[in-house]
């Protein structure tokens, strides 16, 4: 089964465009868990726990295991087992390099580590896309608009054609790779954009950030046409005040968020 | 001592510009190196051995290791332990990410591993390059315009303020933080552009990969103004035919690329 399919697949059985984000920010671990790699892991298993059923997908962000060091990528090893083969998984690890460079990337985060999907810095252009694209039973989602204050700076800035230099990335990308293998990272911050890049890839798939923590307005992209996508929620999820029932805050912040993303 | 003081003392120490790239691929390695995590390792401490009293830095290009899976970053660390503590040591791993996440990226290659510089790709805006920058005893490597093809692309798509992309990207990061902290990746295949990129940043450190494999002309680029930079070679003083006396080989290529990097 192709990626795209088993995301279809699994969105569909669980009626529910969610991702849950795993971002063990050692700061913000619960009090019982110790603040090293080990609680990171133990905190993590006990998340996808609590989730591995009333999710469609989670997204590993490697910025949050690669500040473990030399212990990092066997924590994302070893959490990439516990995750049931049903569900979809992310790589965030938004690599970009020349082709002879990416080309161990895609291989890492395919070959090796088998995520369905991960996402891709655009940036550098076609050569330094492809080696992800010629994973054919994968699927790449490129930031598209990100979520952040700084997408202002350089991803909304006007090209001479009178576009906004996001709105050619995607253009350019879609052009160029199957729909069934390319994506974009649309934070949901950006709901004042959303009809203009609809409007391109009316039926791409979109990753979409900022939803929770970011203030992403959810209703506003339903409105306009959610699907097909996957929509992240990370800190609302993994991080609450609570330390009694911690597990039971998950599950429910989790319940909340299948259902505000079902898709009937 | 910060991180540019250290660069400019080691290349005047040693009178050169050259960057020794650590790129080893697993399929090029000379037949006496077992194909595996251990023959990576034995073949970068060999090049590291040869080649470290007649370089001024070495970029490790996490690419390369990563293909590894988990014992990935541990080689990484036992990499940086071979190098001398004079010696330049650049994590060429170009991530990027919104300011949440960016922050340990930063904290993993600059307290971590403990690397003098690291490179980024600043696509998603000012929070997301700040996380770096805040390292103010530390260096900053953005791409500007790369040495691929695909630079074509994206980066030299023009503004409706008649630049291109990359000079806006350039010119905004030279205003928004101290050159002591930031240079630019410019690849050496992009000569033609070299005389606009100086004159927005004349004193600016360049990184410039694209010397030997990638067929940059080091000679154009000394005309218009070279210093100060670093010029990154790897494929050319990595990979031999021979398999005899491999290591001469390396010694005498990175000699010739000391000498043609010479600041007199």
């Amino acid at each position: 089964m192709k990626a795209y399919e088993k995301l279809s697949h699994i969105q569909k059985e669980r009626n529910t465009l969610l991702c849950i984000g795993l971002d063990p920010d050692i700061d913000k671990l619960p009090y019982h868990y110790p603040r090293n790699s080990k609680g990171i892991l133990s905190f993590c298993i006990d998340i996808i726990n609590s989730t591995k059923n009333l999710t469609a997908a989670y997204k590993i962000n490697f910025a949050f295991f690669e500040v473990l060091g030399k212990e990092s990528f066997g924590i994302i090893e070893q959490l990439i087992e516990q995750i049931p083969n049903e569900v979809f998984i992310i790589a965030d690890a938004k690599r970009s390099d020349i082709g002879n460079s990416a080309k161990f990337y895609a291989k890492s985060l395919f070959d090796y580590f088998k995520f369905d999907a991960a996402t891709i810095n655009p940036l550098m252009g076609r050569d330094s896309i492809d080696p992800f694209l010629t994973y054919t039973d994968k699927f790449t989602f490129a930031l598209g608009l990100t979520s952040n204050i700084g997408a202002d700076d350089f991803l909304k800035q006007i090209l001479w054609i009178e576009k906004p230099f996001f709105s050619f990335i995607i253009e350019k990308l879609a052009e160029w790779y199957p729909r069934e293998n390319i994506g974009f990272v649309v934070g949901a911050t950006q709901s004042d954009y959303f009809t203009e890049i609809r409007k391109i890839v009316p039926n791409h798939n979109l990753l979409i950030p900022g939803v929770g923590a970011q203030g992403g307005d959810i209703n506003k992209l339903k409105e306009i046409g959610l699907m097909p996508s996957l929509v992240n929620v990370s800190r609302d999820i993994l991080y609450h005040k609570t330390n009694d029932d911690y597990q039971m805050e998950v599950i429910r912040k989790t319940s909340y968020y299948k259902h505000l993303l079902a898709i009937e």
